[in-house]
């Protein structure tokens, strides 16, 4: 039978591996794995999130105001620009997909960094648009931008993941505001900001203001989502700020109801949850300098980090896949980075408790080679 | 800015109003809402399901697993198939999306009846297919095969809506096999069949047993849901099962966490919740009968239906979107057909109180003209 001939070219992508998953393969008990694999927030979901998903588990049945009036208008007071400057998506990962579908096509491309989100590359493809890659191991925007004149006709879309998944790394926003500068207006700057929060707690100079940026930038979409810091990573809601052009034309292509009605409050009540967003940021800045330690003192390369994890790249002592394998018979989940092609892991940063017993483990499999 | 070309033809779904809407612009209390738009479950999620979700809450932050081993376990229990015949969607809107987005593009076609669910239309504009429409007032496949015939080489997809929303008739079993035997391999037959368990309740006939279909026919997809019968539209979780072929090439487009991990384990709760089923199926049933003879006394035409709702079709004498605005006023919300080009109404069969007040409405209001 024949399909879309772009579909020869997509590969699926690997997500990390569920805690159901080693339950089943290694039957360990639920309650004693610990998963650190997907930048989850470690503390859950926010209280006031809970609450509202308690109370509406008896409206499971009914769709979601299709318009989703009250949230865009908690995000609109929030960034300070109007609700016509927002669309919402099933993580901000639908937001880029909309992108992708809209603008991109087979006669044009998508720039990304070497090694960044993989989705940009799949959703690329989707459409059969072209994936130009950088060079440079990190975002490098002179990089980006010699590219970017070398091919302007074709670049739809250039894609910035600031701080960066699954490096860590992040751009500043002053270097991202002369670069906006030098690009057509018919081209696209993706800013998908999914752990900007992280990076502004860290380093003020790496944070992005969604107000600022739209109004002077027409073409710019700045991506955001509740997974990260906000503890709704299962819920899938994200957003995206943009001029009403950009908007409009995503819309077209949003299906109705593409969150659910509890995710679409569990955002709103965990939007107000300034506690829980504060206790997570702390704790990740706090527990972050644990694992840079346990690095340096194992003679591990680690990348300073600006989000919710660290990424340890090892030389040829050890192999993280092997890392990876042997940890989760130990019901211990990290993300291996084989799929990026990088001999390194991804660690979410947990609890204190989770932290501790997976540097134990670490140092006990790195330490036995 | 340009986009892709196909967005220009794209019109935006017309969704029911919720009852936030009301509220807002009517000020009328929520508990004083009735709304029987959506075709919705009126007795709310299952209780198996509301404990899941309960259960699950503070999880939020968790990514599903997303293999959904465990749901489509049971689903290929319930259909006796196997879980390799199965994709999961946000809906089995998103099943449709995922087929007509890895089918169709701008040299190919789908075949749709006259007045049938809008998202086949929308789907394929996606991808700049084109849209060929029935002329007969409902699904006839004499003329479906007529039109197949005259245009084997572009249509790509045929839709079939069994039962039909937003008309409420359904075909034969037999008559779709008989059809189903005259289709190319190459064009792919959407059995939609969102509403066919109530059809298979009230008339064995129309039962639909995809176990049985997708072993005779390898171009064919069944696209089932937990949003009517099931109680969960809120919860956005549709299957498609279909040959493995067809399967493992949709699976390429289908976004990772395309449903979120409350919903999961809630569907996996409904699909046992069997008392709730047999409760909801009865109640539709008996109540149907309400508004037939509702229909019947005000000389209003009816559709006999096989879903969950019924769609009175008004003459002259009546205007549909006046009757919806002033049953809005009043705090119900049906579904007005206008959208659909048709001076008709909606109706979800309610819970026997809710049907009561809304007949006494209507009653109201179409003998006050």
């Amino acid at each position: 039978m024949k399909f879309n001939k772009v579909l020869e070219n997509i590969e699926n992508y690997e997500a990390g591996k569920p805690i159901e998953l080693v339950v089943r393969e290694f039957g360990i008990s639920p309650k004693k794995v610990i998963k650190l694999a997907s930048n989850e927030n470690p503390f859950g979901a926010p209280k006031a999130a809970q609450k509202t998903i308690k109370k509406l588990a008896k409206c499971g049945n009914l769709y979601p105001d299709d318009s989703y009036f009250e949230l865009k208008n908690a995000l609109s007071k929030r960034f300070g620009v109007s609700d016509k400057n927002i669309i919402i998506g099933a993580g901000s990962d639908q937001i880029i997909e909309f992108l992708f579908h809209a603008k991109l096509n087979a006669n044009s491309a998508v720039l990304v960094a070497k090694t960044t989100f993989a989705m940009y590359e799949i959703y690329a493809r989707h459409v059969g648009a072209e994936v130009i890659k950088c060079q440079s191991k990190f975002h490098n925007l002179d990089e980006f931008l010699e590219i970017y004149k070398a091919n302007r006709d074709k670049i739809g879309i250039i894609a910035l993941c600031v701080p960066n998944n699954p490096l860590g790394e992040s751009l500043k926003r002053d270097e991202i505001l002369r670069f906006l500068r030098e690009i057509d207006d018919d081209t696209i700057v993706l800013l998908d900001a999914a752990y900007n929060e992280f990076a502004a707690f860290k380093d003020e100079k790496t944070a992005l203001y969604p107000k600022d940026l739209i109004s002077e930038f027409k073409n710019l979409i700045y991506a955001g989502t509740f997974s990260k810091l906000y503890g709704l990573g299962g819920m899938r809601v994200g957003y995206g700020i943009a001029d009403t052009q950009i908007i409009s034309q995503l819309s077209k292509i949003r299906p109705p109801f593409n969150i659910t009605n509890l995710s679409l409050a569990a955002a709103i009540s965990a939007l107000k949850d300034e506690k829980f967003v504060k206790k997570s940021l702390k704790n990740n800045l706090k527990q972050m300098t644990r694992f840079e330690e346990f690095a340096q003192e194992m003679g591990i390369n680690f990348i300073p980090s600006y989000t919710n994890f660290i990424t340890f790249e090892f030389d040829e002592r050890f192999n993280a896949t092997e890392i990876c394998d042997s940890l989760m018979k130990r019901g211990i989940i990290l993300r291996n980075l084989r799929s990026y092609g990088l001999n390194a892991i991804r660690i979410t940063i947990g609890k204190p408790k989770q932290n501790l017993r997976v540097l134990a483990n670490l140092r006990e499999i790195l330490g036995a080679k």
